[in-house]
């Protein structure tokens, strides 16, 4: 099997085209040299766990979760290295990095090891909650711990009968004379209990009065109390699923556990958002960090695998036959392609002046890049047919890990709905028009030209039709195809950049979509 | 879980559609009893295996291959039954059925339990090739055997090294005083073990010469010999695979086994074809299999599952979401479309005045009937959301199961190449242009006109260019699109001879591609 490499220089190239280098704390070379020392990290110490993980799998026993062996390890290297402080403030003990540095580590921690990736990979979601809506006292309390990697933060959601319908939430938090008290049952807690960090802290949603969505405060609700003892919350499940073996879902119940508001009452959704704006860009990069390890993993097989011969009669390898060719390059464009989405959505938000194009930006990302994610893993087993439907080469891991980052965080159903019924009609269409008009001329893109006059023709379809969700799929592909006909033309304007350009130069060159 | 429903009305009326009634051995309402008796078997005993098999999987226990539980018993209860006998000549025990009968038995098999039937679906393979290419006392010694389910047969092709390029097989067929002996190494021989039947017989394409592919021969190799001793023909490991798991894909050593030539020496390669071409339509009604279980599922869950309110307010079934009925009616789209190309495939066939459009057809029924069952797969789990991806609701297991089945028996990328390197410019590539000009016209449909006119235009740039492999993808697409147009129309055409008319005019008049 394919030893696990991480992509850095394609992610310090997309970052660069996507403009990182004007945004004043994003420093290429500093980012160069943080993301070296990651990536020997997660080539070296984190990828190989991979597979232990999903034979493994987590085990409920005596009502705690038990992580496979060497992940309570590995994540003490972790933070002994400092990667959990990444994003913390430095007021806080961490080291205040921006979402920038965040891309680099995150996608490559994604594609060594999505699972152990999964499981720690709320910290920088839970810093942006307690930054805008915690007190001082919170962030004084809890940023240090975060950042020591002490405390690993969850996010809970969804409950039974209330995946994407969060007016049906009845999980409760009622105030005692005491402080407040949650009770009730939230399901795919990813991370919902785990032994490697010390504490967990539940970010959970829950009903403060009947008034649907705006009845729902958001909770902090550590699983230790102050004095040590365990918080009335109990993991009465986890789930058997097809993949992302090593990160334990949960299914939790709250039981008059004691717990603090974080944000005003009935305000729990606006905060709730906060946290999962972050986990959407993340499971876009997951999306993206799969199609990396597809590519990387099919171009290996396929470069050293014989079969079949010449016209001169000599034996060639089947990266030389055309139709295996064709597969391994769409898998880079896949990967590349969406990357450089991600990316853009990551940069348009750092720089903080065009919210209505992030807002646009955010559901495409995730829907694209976790798309690409999915049809990257099925090309790349393809490529190694037989071999590849085997365990061990490893591709039909990133095929089964890949497959939920299409429903999790929002299925990418309802961001297509929400992007027709929401933004097309609003400022974060008109934002993604005058992006697209002004990117299509700065690039003197005909193509773009062409699928931005056709996303104008659809999006009056949308806005004209009775139910605007019928058109979803429609809106959400012509949004995808213009954009990435902007996307490729800036890669193709940029291909000098990339140690690789002769292979930028193919990719461009033979994008036929 | 949703319990294992056969297709059986959308089955006959595809057959009737695809003109099942104009072949003088079938008859429609014999097929619907036969039919009614496999469903009953495959719903109330081989479904409930399906998931046993996945999760216990098989294991080589002392050199031999133990099946899941269960496994033995329920084919004891097959061949009691006599459905091993279905295609086996009267003369020789068998009922002397037709490759109709066989798509309806053969559909609701792969869709119970695709395991199990790839271990004793080969039966009717060998009955092919014994009969083109075997001696009157092999027919008679063997079919018998066949007929009863005392022996089940495999087809051994691939060794390491040799994957599609069979004219790397380095397996040696030499002849002794006392008969044949075979050495050498199979892989990837689905069934190449199991303790089911009382016998196994091996089919193994191996060299008698040095002459590329005209140095393969065709043998006939028992795992016992005549006396009740073992052959040479060890299990040296069976597959960690990522789905398929109560289908044992072992690896054999053939060490001076004792086998006997079937057909004429040198001609390996013809009678091995005839074997495969079986299993090739075998596969695409595999690939409908999963299709229809797709729908099934996604469609039950969908009709039971609330979430969101009516513009009324009233809760609502998921499948009153545009998106997800969208996605329902495209699995069902996909089921619907790949059977129908796969039964005009084995209606050809039967009819046996065109063998020119089979030749044609086989590989596009393969091509796009087991890319129709991942599809349909991917988006049944994206219906259920996060259930999706548990073990639980079972789609996930049609998710892994259907993905092998673009891979084996030829990648799709294969089949491809070879339509594009061979068929285009060949009688069959003709065959197939005269059949779609035909019922473009008699079906009156202008969608297929057109398309029929751009495959032509894909054809003619496939026969100029200087490498047709670099164009295998495009002409393999223009040939599905034209073809599907037809279909379509002809489904239109047909569709109040189906139960649920309502149904198929909803899908033809929504159909967009």
């Amino acid at each position: 099997m394919k030893p696990f490499k991480a992509p850095l220089e394609d992610i310090l190239f997309s970052l660069r085209v996507a403009g990182a280098e004007e945004i004043s704390d994003y420093d290429a070379d500093f980012a160069r040299e943080i993301g070296q020392h990651f990536a020997a990290f997660a080539e070296g110490e984190i990828a190989p766990l991979d597979e232990v993980g999903d034979v493994q799998g987590c085990r409920l026993e005596d009502g705690r979760v038990k992580m496979p062996d060497g992940f309570a390890t590995i994540y003490q290297a972790y933070c002994a290295q400092g990667w959990p402080a990444l994003t913390v403030p430095e007021a806080y003990g961490g080291q205040g990095m921006g979402a920038l540095m965040l891309a680099v580590t995150s996608e490559i921690f994604s594609g060594a090891n999505h699972s152990l990736q999964m499981v720690t990979g709320l910290v920088p979601g839970a810093v942006r909650v307690l930054k805008r809506f915690g007190t001082e006292d919170q962030r004084a309390k809890i940023m240090p711990q975060l950042a020591a990697g002490e405390m690993l933060p969850t996010m809970c959601l969804t409950e039974p009968g209330a995946g994407s319908d969060l007016g049906r939430i009845r999980c409760r938090g009622e105030q005692t004379g005491d402080g407040w008290r949650i009770s009730g049952e939230k399901i795919f807690i990813s991370g919902g209990d785990q032994d490697m960090s010390e504490r967990i802290l539940h970010l959970v949603l829950a009903r403060t009065s009947d008034n649907g969505v705006k009845g729902l405060s958001l909770f902090l609700c550590p699983c230790t109390r102050s004095d040590g003892s365990r918080n009335a919350v109990t993991v009465t499940r986890i789930e058997e699923k097809m993949g992302l073996h090593a990160s334990p879902t949960c299914q939790l119940a709250f039981d008059n556990a004691e717990a603090e508001l974080v944000g005003e009452e009935g305000q729990g959704l606006a905060a709730m958002f906060a946290m999962m704006n972050h986990a959407r860009t993340d499971v876009a990069l997951q999306g993206v960090a799969h199609a990396a390890r597809a590519y990387d993993i099919a171009a290996s097989y396929a470069a050293e695998r014989q079969q079949g011969r010449s016209p001169e009669g000599a034996p060639v390898t089947i990266d030389q036959h055309a139709d295996v060719r064709r597969m391994i390059d769409e898998i880079d464009r896949l990967a590349l392609g969406a990357r450089a989405i991600a990316h853009l959505a990551c940069v348009t938000m750092e720089r903080g002046d065009n919210s209505a194009l992030v807002e646009f930006l955010t559901p495409l990302a995730k829907v694209y890049c976790t798309e690409a994610g999915m049809r990257a893993a099925e090309l790349g087993m393809q490529v190694l047919g037989g071999y590849g439907y085997l365990r061990e080469y490893r591709i039909e891991q990133t095929y089964r890990d890949a497959r939920i980052t299409a429903i999790y965080e929002g299925t990418n159903g309802i961001h297509a709905r929400m992007m027709a019924t929401r933004l097309a009609g609003s400022a974060a269409g008109d934002a993604f028009a005058s992006y697209m008009q002004k990117e299509a001329s700065r690039l003197s893109s005909e193509k773009a030209v062409m699928l931005l006059e056709l996303w104008h023709t659809t999006r009056e379809g949308v806005l004209n039709a009775k139910d605007p969700s019928v058109l979803a799929e429609d809106f959400l592909q012509a949004s995808i195809k213009a954009l990435l006909a902007c996307i490729w033309a800036n890669l193709d304007h940029n291909k000098s950049h990339h140690p690789d350009g002769a292979r930028l130069e193919r990719l461009c060159s033979n994008r036929s979509a």
